[in-house]
């Protein structure tokens, strides 16, 4: 039975092809690592690149950096890189800061958007929603207008941050926040909501959220759409351009492979740029930063998305290990991850001891992203012991065990070993009272 | 009279205590580097500790580093070893995030205090200003309790940076800015005033302000001072606690020589930490972050200035750089700053053909930071050909030519040949219609 699945394995890995690239990457084969879903993996040209924008760009360049290699524009640079793999044009991407503060500088500027009447879909002109009065004041039917949308809808099984940052942006522009499970957003929205912040997928069950049709019904209600891709961007097509999302922040340091911390993303759809108002104005994101000119004037396009100094060790070391991505097709990426996760949760039912596990990823493959989320009453045991056999999953307290599938460097035959694996620490971790 | 010059440079060189810092540092003997106070030099052993990090700690341990390699802790932990180069005990400085998001965090988190009554001083009591009455109600003498607290003051020769950023902090906390300059920013303080945000070296002029007098005078105001530390540390002595400064900022690529855009850091005053009310509470300053609940509960102490994920890449980079000051006295930095900007100085009026630059930077010690300003009517084709020439300042439009002495890498021979090659040079640029 184990050698079918074994050989089974091996076959699919055969056919595989992105097979190859995992030779781009530092791996160990003692170990099989399924927690790129939460820090990607090495790729093993990337400290060659960084030695020498260390020891050349900054020890011999010095300051000439800034211009001589490209260090300036490299927020810009390195998000049209990007775009591709998240289904967006040139121009409408920039990397710098934290997953956290763009989500501030999102649904931030996404509320003065819809403030301003620019919800409701891809003309940037105001919806049916929008037609009553102005300003705040009830239109003839009694409907808020545009400045009266002060409603910021956050998926409330969101990674804590996005809901953090979502009731302080919420408190600070004089919105309420309204938490709701993704499956109940559509049904939550009405005339007075400005945004609705979603997560592509869930950070703990992986699954996968209904990217355009929770974006159309947001546009329908003449609201904005800023959506979460952590989980998602590297993993599977996501379309922003042509589903038409407002606002998007991204993670570079999972399936983007970037580095522990590595800058985030932003997406500004191009319609919405020019009205793009940033909490965050800082002197990178005006029009003549050298200037330095006491009045702020935003520059042009998705540079008003930047605030500080690039972080430019961070952003050059993401900036060389997005070169894994060169001539790989996303649809390769999600079919290879589709298969991966289907082949697990074929293992772990033919592995694992009865009841021990139960699987929070959903079985349909459009509510699934690239991880296999395991309840498991014993998982802070089950998970250290499995650690320390060489498979690195992760816990999500107090009883997930979570398992990344990298479709870049993670084959059929990792897949197996993990499944054997924990069918074995199973047999050998008691089952608790709760189990 | 050249000679004379150069022989009391030697001389000068000869008895630096620091002048052995030097060859901790990647120079080229060629090049007279006085653009440190834009971008630090390279300290040589970081490309070493750089590649450990990112071959061993990220390619090999992966997501284990977190937790074995100290990554998690690494804001906290780096911030501790730059809080002796500013006055600062342990456990008031963390580090992350650029300088412009610092900026947001400490001015919103200054009016939340001022207007909490916890501004005024030391000792974390509302001041006499504060007796009136509270949450906005005008007191017994019609003056503005703590909670009507609604401007915030602003250097408006700051680095432009600050003063766009405490914009957007005045428009989202319903509180109005006002510019002024820091002469007269005593006299502009009030009743309604909640936050002072001053540089403590002005970018362009290299003016040193009072910050211990500035610091009072706004106490006794009953507000906040937020200090932007970001041409002093690592410059001259700071004195944060013992001045009884509110909050902080400063960054890390200048004196401290942390790598292009290396994270900004943030001190918070011990007595302010409590009720620190972050507006970018992101999950890394939660209390218990991996508990992910959907509930915001801000860690204690200086954590609470965290955001997103910390960008390990850069802070570890920092904290490589950070060797260089092991054994090294502040009080020593400052007097060889103010011997090697003297003798700049000295060697401009020697070297320099009458009437051709002017110092902005103040004559006096006490108002003077580590850099030497001077104005040139010429300046772009001046700096143009100095830097051809091998003497790296930069350019402060329309016309100020900048000169930062570092004083761990910078030597006195390096300010007489800059000062001999800037006459050099002034000889051959023709004065202008302005010169």
């Amino acid at each position: 039975m184990s050698d079918s699945l074994a050989v089974q394995a091996a076959m699919l890995d055969a056919a595989d092809e992105l097979a190859g690239r995992r030779e781009l990457f530092a791996l160990d084969d003692g170990v099989v690592y399924l927690d790129g879903n939460s820090l990607g993996a090495l790729p093993r040209h990337v400290p060659g690149r960084l030695q020498e924008v260390i020891a050349h760009q900054w020890g011999e360049l010095r300051i000439r950096s800034w211009t001589e290699s490209g260090w300036w524009e490299a927020p810009e640079r390195t998000g049209d890189r990007i775009a591709p793999l998240v289904g967006a044009a040139p121009g409408r991407i920039v990397v710098g800061d934290s997953t956290s503060v763009n989500v501030f500088k999102a649904v931030v500027a996404a509320v003065r958007l819809a403030q301003d009447g620019r919800g409701g879909g891809q003309d940037g002109q105001p919806g049916p929603a929008d037609q009553p009065g102005r300003d705040g004041q009830p239109g003839p039917d009694g409907q808020p207008g545009p400045a009266g949308r002060d409603e910021i809808l956050v998926d409330a099984t969101t990674f804590p941050t996005d809901g953090y940052i979502a009731r302080s942006a919420a408190r600070m522009t004089g919105c309420r926040l309204v938490p709701v499970v993704p499956e109940e957003l559509p049904a939550a929205l009405g005339p007075r909501t400005a945004v609705a912040l979603v997560n592509h997928v869930d950070f703990r069950t992986g699954r996968l959220h209904d990217l355009p049709g929770i974006t159309a019904a947001v546009h329908e209600a003449g609201a904005l759409a800023v959506w979460d891709l952590c989980h998602s961007a590297g993993a599977l097509p996501v379309g922003l351009d042509a589903h038409g999302v407002d606002l998007a922040v991204g993670c570079t340091y999972k399936y983007l492979n970037g580095g522990p911390g590595a800058p985030a993303f932003l997406y500004v759809a191009e319609r919405h740029q020019e009205r793009f108002d940033s909490p965050l104005p800082g002197w990178t994101s005006h029009a003549d930063p050298f200037a330095m000119t006491p009045d702020f004037v935003a520059a042009e396009g998705v540079v008003r998305g930047r605030v500080g100094t690039p972080d430019i060790l961070s952003l050059l070391a993401l900036d060389a290990a997005l070169d894994v991505w060169a001539g790989v097709r996303m649809e390769a990426v999600r079919e290879k991850s589709l298969a991966l996760t289907d082949f697990f949760l074929e293992c772990v039912e033919e592995y694992a001891p009865p009841g021990r596990v139960e699987p929070l990823t959903p079985a349909a493959h459009a509510e699934r992203g690239s991880q296999v989320a395991l309840r498991c009453a014993e998982a802070p045991a089950v998970m250290e012991t499995l650690i320390a056999r060489g498979i690195v999953g992760d816990l999500r307290r107090p009883d997930v065990l979570r398992f990344g599938f990298t479709p870049l460097y993670i084959g059929f035959a990792d897949a197996e070993r993990a499944a054997r694996v924990l069918g074995e620490v199973l047999r050998e971790v008691p089952a608790g009272p709760l189990g």
